[in-house]
């Protein structure tokens, strides 16, 4: 019996790793303005080898937006966001969304530039609108309990919450462990306290 | 003499009707995936029509771009930037930052879109950063005379910042003066004091 001859030069990506390449090329020329033809260049492979791993562009699209949506909406399911003071469990909120953002920068990018033209990108505004809502009800919470000022409406608060935090992948690149916390530690920062002194 | 014939039906756009027209169909369909023929048939005019009112696509780009980034760098230099403790002046910027959203909100939605693909693009990016480096500036000078916090580096605090004045052209639609000057006591709300009650 012969031992399998060992594969030598540059190995192939595996499906994750496709999925990664193909993101980030949605990201660099835009999820319309790819072909499959330029997907399959920029990876090496013959369009019918990219297809043997998925089946469509949109799939590859659609994981993507499902990987970043189910990462944020797992957050809303920590026990940190289910227990305790609705205040408390905000600030689990921002910091998880915080953490989930620099995990899955291009995901959560990609997901943020989704505008809605074609069924997987209106499924993934409708689960963006879901959870922005369940947020609101959340800061709503925290307003009844007297945590969270009262005089700003808890949904132009939530806005104004995820316009900071999504703002993070438009300028943050990653640069170790410690970066993402104290990105965590500033966001809740000026998110809770203002940056005006006391 | 003959008395000139009044024009009927519908008028033909101006000038600045074709401009706020461009731009509203360049956020609906991207700059890049925009011709000039659907851009004309969208006027209802035809291609020579629109190249005797603008010379070519992008210079409808670069005069919205234009626009966007003045009345920005318009706000810096106004006398409440420019005069005064630093914190009253870094308050004075974030509030005109919101009105200038509010005011021009398609031509900053266009201004935030911008990817570098073109030097048109690549030169409203260069007055972007610049901006943000004046801002950034002023938020140094504020934590060095005490009113804002200095435990948040100068730079990811201005990021943030404008990150939720920004985030305002995803979601804010006019619906009055008052709406736009609500929000801006909302954004100076939770920018300077936070969410979190005291």
């Amino acid at each position: 019996m012969s031992v399998p001859a060992v594969r030598r030069g540059r190995p192939g990506y595996d499906q994750r790793q496709i999925l990664e390449i193909a993101v980030q090329v949605f990201i660099e020329h835009g999820y319309d303005a790819t072909s499959v033809s330029s997907l399959a260049e920029r990876l090496g492979l013959s369009k019918s080898a990219l297809y043997h791993h998925y089946a469509s562009k949109e799939r590859l699209l659609e994981l993507a937006l499902d990987e970043a949506m189910g990462s944020l909406e797992a957050v809303l399911h920590e026990p940190g966001a289910t227990v305790g003071p609705a205040g408390d469990r905000l600030e689990h909120v921002l910091r998880g969304a915080v953490r989930v953002l620099v995990d899955k920068l291009a995901f959560v990018t990609l997901l943020l530039r989704v505008r809605g033209n074609s069924d997987v990108e209106r499924a993934a505004l409708e689960r963006r609108r879901a959870f922005d809502d369940q947020v609101t009800v959340l800061v709503r919470a925290a307003q009844a309990e007297g945590s969270v000022r009262a005089d700003i409406g808890a949904s132009v608060a939530t806005r104004l919450l995820f316009g900071m935090v999504n703002s993070i992948v438009e300028w943050y690149r990653p640069t170790g462990p410690e970066g993402a916390a104290e990105l965590a530690d500033d966001v809740l920062a000026v998110a809770l306290d203002g940056l005006r002194t006391h």
